[in-house]
């Protein structure tokens, strides 16, 4: 393995927290601590209604008074440089959204894509990302129905952003958030952590590996209705992208108010991703995963679970990694030492836009 | 009336086209010729499907086997300034996309929010504009129910860019897109023309006037549902947002494969927005409403549909503009001198970023 290394502008996770000023800092964009700060301060206060406030992927709202109930979500993708091993900023906007109407335990019905392109883009660039989408949306099975187009003056972007949002249905009689996690619960992961915000950093830093690092971005609706078919009694899901496996035990922890646990040794990383991780000195369970989904599931079905997730080819190294308990929100993790010691989220942005 | 004027940077939509380069330009976000080549070109070729094809403000389809009809659209806001005389980027985003669910025929179901906020942004113009967001939907009786925040480098952005996307369902028996326009439809517009594009430019431009100049901006529902009682019949709506009257005939017509013809001493022009058109030499056909609505009428149906929209305190104003004609795509002008002038769409981008 060769590196080339270059830290430089890269913030590390255990610097202090940023001085909160009256100005939006990246750090309100890393997708946890100051990210929920500001939700909370600003915008619910504003927004305030009960299907927002479930603090899922998406919504998940009745299509009318005898409807079926749809879900909606919706993702603006600023990832930097926006081509990366393993995707692009088009595949990875469809999968995105695809993936969170998925934690709903939604099935899709349409995309929307909306692009803010910087003046002074290649049109070549443009067909790539255009059809890297079409391609991602179309593996899914979903067309892209809707859309809109702006275009900003050099130096007002970045070349290309991509929001994208979707719309599914909820088959009766699931029930997906973070409301039903109860104590007990198992939790599963369906593949390794981090090789999304790996492959992007290892670009971004000019980091080269003989190893293969590429983003897992992926769509996850077929695991996820397999995952269901096997196991209907699924209690929630949710994809651990921005902020990683951390932000997302500390949200749905926070959510359902109930402590997490889980067992160091037992958190899938793949070596190459323990590796850059060492270098820039950050921690796999903040690094983003653009391809894979947490499971709360009931402990008589986690064996279940599991062995359904493996039999998936997108969740062949999916691994239980800990256990839902009572008592106030926190997350807990077994080192592999024997300890235990409190999971705390970042306070700065280790990670600017990664997604 | 006094004004200050400064139309540095202003280009003349008489001006030659701009080059076809390989790269975007500003004109591929004016709305008219050179976004709907981009449209043709780059992104119709990938995603190509039957309901993208209706090329309507928003997508229609149904919600399952059985579902009930869907509206489904998006926009992203990257107006500047964030701020101008009746409304902000904020209550543009709600308006914009609750009215091309409008003109789906929809009623809304829910909105998406996604912000893009450049870091430097101050917290309290993010307060004021999501309590905008906040207040436009409230009074469209439309919750916000999912969203996202992503913040990107200064000099990556340009304070906020938002993104909505709105979910509505369309009632029984409602179909209205281009495809629905028939020769001999009476085209009628609910009210003056280019309010919004004059509000922006004159803030933007520096001028100054006694008169009042503020944007039309206002959610559509009420009047287009207040319609529908009035004509259900009715083929088609359209919003004469970016681009104007003139994109908004250019697109039915072209969809509808019919002519277009309107009179100009039916357009309703407000005076102001009339001077500062002749000012910075604009046409008010091209430029942006917010609040208006361009509805195409079976002949018979034409006085009462006039009648309903001047009942309603945002179609006081309402005309009938002109009628549909058989034969090859056009739009034509019968001027005031009683002459017929081709209407071409402009080739650059006069007003870059108004909505």
């Amino acid at each position: 393995m060769t590196t080339k290394l270059d830290v430089q502008g890269l913030a590390n996770p255990s610097c202090p927290a940023p001085t909160e000023t009256d100005r939006i800092t990246l750090s309100h964009g890393a997708g946890a601590g100051a990210t929920s700060r500001l939700f909370e301060t600003i915008l619910w206060p504003q927004f305030r209604n009960d299907t927002l406030g479930v603090r899922h992927d998406g919504a998940v709202f009745p299509a009318g008074p005898a409807g079926e109930r749809l879900a909606f979500s919706t993702d603006t993708f600023v990832v930097h440089p926006i081509e990366f091993p393993g995707g692009d900023i088009g595949s990875l906007a469809v999968h995105g959204t695809l993936n969170d109407l998925a934690m709903c335990g939604a099935e899709p019905l349409g995309l929307s894509c909306a692009l803010i392109l910087e003046e002074g883009l290649p049109l070549a660039t443009l067909e790539r990302i255009v059809a890297s989408m079409a391609q991602a949306a179309a593996a899914a099975g979903v067309a892209i129905v809707t859309g809109d187009t702006k275009v900003v003056e050099r130096g007002k972007g970045d070349g290309i952003y991509v929001n994208t949002a979707g719309v599914g249905r909820v088959p009766d009689g699931r029930v997906v958030h973070p409301g039903r996690v109860r104590a007990g619960d198992a939790i599963l992961v369906s593949g390794p952590l981090g090789d999304h915000g790996a492959a992007v950093l290892s670009v971004r830093e000019g980091i080269e590996f003989d190893a293969d690092i590429a983003s897992d971005s992926a769509w996850l609706g077929g695991l996820v209705e397999h995952l269901f078919n096997a196991v209907p009694e699924l209690h929630c899901l949710r994809d651990p992208t921005r902020g990683g496996l951390g932000a997302v035990l500390h949200e749905i922890g926070g959510a359902a108010q109930l402590a997490i646990e889980i067992d160091e040794s037992a958190l899938p990383v793949r070596e190459p991703v323990r590796v850059i991780c060492e270098l820039l000195g950050l921690d796999p369970l903040f690094l983003a995963s653009e391809g894979r989904c947490v499971a709360f599931v009931p402990e008589r079905d986690a064996e279940r679970a599991l062995a359904a997730l493996r039999s998936h080819a997108l969740g062949a190294h999916a691994a239980r990694i800990g256990t839902v308990q009572p008592g106030p929100p926190r997350v807990v993790v077994r080192t592999r030492a024997g300890t235990r010691r409190l999971l705390l989220l970042p306070a700065g942005d280790p990670l600017p836009r990664i997604c």
